[in-house]
């Protein structure tokens, strides 16, 4: 029977390979799906990790025991180190598979646009390894700053910059400011936390390109109400220990986060086809590779185009429509044999952006939504598609005991200090 | 003022420490809590986190928070690298600090019998980055368990062993066993993790034995129904990487968690004090050190002898209670200028353990309990005790979930595998 049962092997479990693996309808089909790490994360809410008000696990779900309930799925950790479709054959560390179709969800990565040296001095956050290291690197600042007699020094410790005005950069930097107008007042003797500086810097002349211009300019008079010092236009020359130099001249800052660029996962190189300068695959309108019609790439590493001839964003309601809609064609030509397939379609749902307590940004449909109702929409949508009913109460939990306390959750300190 | 009003300088934000910064009344002493950490942590609950039901920040809360407001008290987290007891000064990595008054309350740390080199394979559990380093372990064996084809190699990586029969070990045994029986058992294809083993290895007779005979037992049978293998009267003979040598053979074992011994905090040999061979600080029935009145020493680092000519146990309750009567004494030297001092009387309120769902045992007074009632005692007590209402709200909720879904909340794998 193994040898008969088609098997489908996915590469991924972020939205677009959970989804998938959850929405395939076939049973006798085999289904692998492999993974570095033993969770999928709900990438959305891996800022509030960075920033103290949730903790590692409450936004991860073990992978296997999302799918513990679908026998025919295996759950591989392993790491996927070559790509063979002529073969049929992934290698990866431990195993080596060969399917009969294969689905890419490998999704992104932090990129740095030419600069990898600037990762050591300026971490993004794509994992949770990467948000307790920002959680961890932050709050120490503040420790540090309490004990430390330099004046000058003492502001640096303070200063927190975060490069990029995309949604993450923009929730980062407003996250922080609360952080320190809010929760940490009361806690230190010799240092005002209300003083830390966080300055957010983006190239292009407004944050939240994506959004309409009314909603740009909205964002930036949210995030000044919190304290945030919103540079736009503003380009990031070089990046050293500790230190920011633009062409207007240099911050000094003991945090600097880097949410700047996205690109697909690295192993797209090893797929041997044609990559936007992204690193993303050029998918055909069915989301399969050219030539391999049994290869299929979605996600943040697929660069599909809408019907106006724009590249579907990489955001998670699109890797799971698209998960969606090879899930269909697979389970059509498996069960009919059918091999007429539709292009993949994007409906946009809306975007939206928080900025912090009561102040958030929507736009769906045609109608745009600013503050306390863009928040509390921003709210209830991520609760509800936060994974796992446990993660659902504990974070409802935490958000309602931050909202009336002032609090956070997670302000703690774990693993080793970068010295 | 400042060169006025008496310093009080407090070495260590466990239950000592902590006790004593909030007991203490004078609020015209200045105070200062150092300690490396920024959190205190809830140990007794620290092998939830080791075993994936609790998260880290569950268990931990910020020292600076819990203490915000009391504004005579300054919070360093810092570690301590010089004690001067005769210029009465503290040397710390960024501080120097001199004192009217010095607190040691540095706790213990894991002891490996003068075998150090047994710690990289046999890592102990006294701080949030052990309970997630083991955590990270053994999870990762089960996952590599289920790629591997070797038969040999999966019983080994399914293999736990605990060293130390005291209510740790017993507690992280239990919760081992429940993981692999209850929690894992549907999320695997090709490993039965009901097939795990997990042996409990005590040098004694008997496990607890600080409890009466009658629970020992009654705890080898609940250890016992949960699947553990509890072999007593076994004596280690050594450690090295995936294997326990004891005299009658050798266990081959993925994970070795030490839970055998505890040593004082390895600050006590800078005091410059006479020390028991557990390094623990011999005090005077006041529990000021010999010649020092104005330094005292409570917790597990003290050692300190009851009526009975029996020493202090070292757990929480006793550091709580050294703690309110060193705040005692020095309170009413500073008001009154009294020198009288009380000897130090601890108060045994009872001994428990727990070992799983709905099995525990406990002793209070001349009564014994074991099973659900101790269990329940368990439960309720340590909410009681925990300290910060979110983490008691957010324990609980995780307690609720896992004993009706038989699930863990905090099954995922971050940081990096030690290769």
């Amino acid at each position: 029977m193994e040898a008969k049962a088609p098997h489908i092997v996915i590469l991924g479990a972020g939205f677009g390979g959970l989804t998938f693996c959850e929405h395939f309808p076939n049973t006798s089909a085999r289904l692998t799906l492999v993974d570095r790490q033993n969770h999928h994360l709900f990438q959305p809410l891996l800022y509030q990790v960075a920033s103290a008000g949730l903790s590692a696990p409450d936004i991860a779900q073990p992978i296997r025991s999302i799918l513990s309930d679908k026998p025919n799925i295996t759950v591989l950790m392993d790491a996927v180190t070559d790509i063979n479709l002529k073969e049929r054959q992934i290698t990866s560390a431990s195993n080596v598979l060969h399917y009969d179709y294969l689905v890419f969800a490998l999704g992104g990565m932090t990129s740095y646009f030419g600069h990898p040296e600037w990762e050591q001095f300026a971490p993004g956050l794509k994992s949770l390894d990467d948000a307790m290291r920002i959680r961890r690197e932050v709050l120490y600042a503040f420790e540090n700053a309490e004990d430390e007699p330099d004046p000058k020094r003492v502001q640096q410790l303070l200063t927190i910059v975060v490069v990029g005005g995309g949604p993450t950069g923009v929730e980062l930097a407003g996250t922080f400011a609360e952080l320190a107008r809010y929760v940490l007042t009361k806690d230190f003797r010799h240092i005002d936390p209300r003083r830390a500086k966080i300055i957010l810097i983006e190239a292009s002349p407004r944050v939240l390109a994506q959004f309409p211009e009314s909603l740009s300019a909205k964002t930036v008079e949210q995030l000044q109400a919190l304290g945030v010092e919103v540079r736009t236009a503003t380009r990031v020359k070089n990046i050293t220990k500790g230190r920011v130099e633009l062409e207007t001249g240099e911050i000094l800052a003991e945090n600097i986060i880097w949410a700047a660029g996205v690109a697909a996962s690295p192993l797209t190189k090893k797929i041997g086809v044609p990559l936007d300068k992204g690193g993303r695959v050029l998918v055909n309108p069915d989301l399969s590779l050219p030539e391999h019609p049994e290869v299929f790439a979605i996600g943040d590493m697929a660069l599909v185009l809408d019907e106006n001839g724009k590249p579907v964003p990489g955001v998670s309601p699109a890797a799971m429509q698209m998960a969606q809609h090879v899930s269909g064609i697979i389970d059509d030509e498996l069960v009919w044999g059918r091999k007429e397939r539709k292009p993949f379609k994007y409906w946009d749902k809306g975007t939206m952006a928080t900025i912090g307590r009561s102040a958030a940004v929507a736009k769906i449909g045609r109608f745009e939504f600013s503050g306390f109702i863009a928040w509390l929409m921003w709210l209830v949508i991520h609760l509800i598609f936060l994974v796992g009913f446990r993660n659902k109460i504990s974070v409802l939990m935490q958000w309602t005991y931050s909202y009336f306390t002032y609090k956070r959750g997670a302000r703690i300190i774990t693993g080793h200090h970068d010295a």
